[in-house]
């Protein structure tokens, strides 16, 4: 590959399969899939979706939402508390597009009612034990004066509610993810339970890419997935072989002597999300990258130990440092896709 | 200030009194100044530098330097060991301007000699205990190898050693910082004795800020001192009304229950650069911004616990609780202003 500097490499047909296993289970559970596209925001990779017939589909901000609505999405829903101060950009986008917003607060959702020019949907955020953001879900007298106050605006159609479980990305163990993802299903029975009509929809990787029952759910809005990276291999979503990215890192030294390898490729690239594995500090799996396409097999015994803003150094074997030279190429997987892929915009291939 | 998402605030003066502040120090040493412009990588703070007479830069990566050079820059020194990969662009920026390289093999030294197409300078990295790049310093042997390498090549004019002492930023104190800054200053020592002529480059800001000794040292390359930051604020390299900076951040929801408030501004803003303090977790201090310039005092009681793509959790005091509403700003100082300049660059206000 004729690569001069850090670049981010989608290997697209693993995307298309990662896509098509998603859509596929909300297909045979029978719920909205409306994939977040925060994780790749890459014209190209929503042209993947497209392709598999996704029209609905998730973003974090209302910039991301401008940025897919001009590349023909019409149906967006912005999962992250609404920010008032783009009131007039959220008007505009309202006016044309299939726009859904998320508040959690009756004084959000009234200045909402006063504000909007258009009619949005809107969800509410409830939390369902990640602890981050929402309405804690057994708060029930708090949902419905929300619940009431988006049913009195005559601009806001209220959808249901939003949860997101993060909270799976600290689990230990397969069975853990899983028993936190069936708590959200109890949630979400609870809420439909209470509130008759309104649907409920859900987010996490790892929960959806690992369960099997979808009961009291209407929608899907995993992102990750599309790519998968380190983290979700070490939680246990995925396997190595789904794992859809690699970032592309020039070697420029190599230090036989403490079995380091330094590349171009560091915390402007792969960003500073770290794993703790084996007591060590975890900025990147490593994989050789030649001129062929892809990027073969994981070097178990090489990882990239540290990134400063530049530079990356990878932990590595002695077959991989008797091996390896400056000018040559390693492909870093990267600890946390979204991160890698928001740095790396501008430097993103697709093969 | 009509911020609408999260935006990177420079306070001009600040920048200003700091550039001074440094500038003034070489002068008083007699020590080259030759400021890393990675921290800002910013049109306007380079002006800044230009107007105080500054003519030699430092940056850290091939295309940082065709950036500058393009804005008139005709002196730099890529502060990075040498990307072979790019060999076409540096021969495009060695024919314009001044350029020094940096290398720590003579296999690269022997592959520059072979591919540049016009003179350019070297510094060949030296490890002064940092332990990321460079040859270790009491390595005289393979020094002088590469010393050798360099002075039989044609294209390549020797400059000198250069050496980044790095682990200043683990320093516990002041004096910690001033010792290894000290030892960098014998390793210089000792390379001029061996290596008569060559001069000697150093370069981290917390040694350069706080010392006031430059003995053996023949130039300086802090850069991070522009802006300071919550990391050189915790090492004690400045006091707090020497951040020059601070990141604009929407408040989107307030939790008083948790004594949480949760702002637009997250990894991708941010950065997931994380200090310990008090045994918590800390991605940035906090400060009120209101609609009159500059950001005032840090709230002692506040700081960023947690960051998601675009989250940012504040732990916060009770008064700020009360105050605060969203739509509001919060000043979030950076703990690494060189990794939030970088993901704000498109995003930037110098007031």
């Amino acid at each position: 590959m004729n690569i001069q500097s850090p670049s981010f490499i989608i290997d697209k047909q693993k995307c298309l399969s990662n896509i098509r296993f998603m859509s596929d289970k909300a297909k045979t559970h029978s719920v909205q899939f409306r994939p977040h596209f925060k994780t790749h925001q890459n014209a190209g990779v929503g042209e993947l979706y497209r392709s598999e017939g996704i029209r609905k589909i998730t973003v974090s901000s209302v910039d991301m939402a401008e940025y897919f609505m001009n590349l023909g999405w019409d149906d967006i829903t912005i999962a992250f508390p609404v920010n008032i101060r783009q009131m007039d950009k959220i008007n505009l986008i309202a006016r044309k597009i299939k726009l859904n917003l998320v508040a959690e607060s009756t004084g959000v959702v009234k200045y909402l009612d006063q504000n909007l020019k258009s009619k949005a949907g809107l969800f509410i955020k409830i939390d369902g034990g990640y602890n981050r953001t929402g309405i804690i879900h057994h708060d029930i007298e708090n949902i419905s004066e929300v619940v009431k106050a988006s049913r009195d605006s005559s601009n806001i159609e209220l959808k249901g509610f939003l949860i997101h479980s993060g909270h799976t990305y600290a689990a230990q163990s397969v069975k853990e993810i899983l028993e936190i993802h069936h708590e959200s299903l109890a949630i979400a029975g609870n809420l439909k339970n209470k509130f008759p009509g309104l649907m409920v929809s859900i987010g996490d990787t790892p929960g959806c890419s690992l369960a099997n029952d979808f009961t009291n759910i209407d929608e899907i809005r995993p992102g990750n997935f599309v790519y998968y990276d380190m983290m979700q291999y070490f939680l246990g979503s995925c396997s190595f072989d789904k794992i859809a990215v690699s970032v592309a890192c020039p070697v420029v030294s190599v230090h036989p002597h403490k079995k380091e390898v330094v590349v171009y490729g560091g915390a402007v690239h792969l960003s500073k999300e770290v794993l703790n594995i084996n007591n060590s500090r975890y900025y990147g799996g490593c994989t050789l990258l030649g001129d062929n396409h892809g990027w073969g097999k994981l070097l178990e015994t090489c990882f990239v130990k540290g990134v400063s803003q530049e530079h990356g150094i990878i932990s590595a074997g002695e077959k991989l440092i008797s091996t390896i030279k400056p000018g040559d190429l390693i492909g870093v997987i990267p600890v946390h896709s979204c991160l890698a892929a928001d740095l790396l915009r501008k430097n993103t291939i697709m093969i």
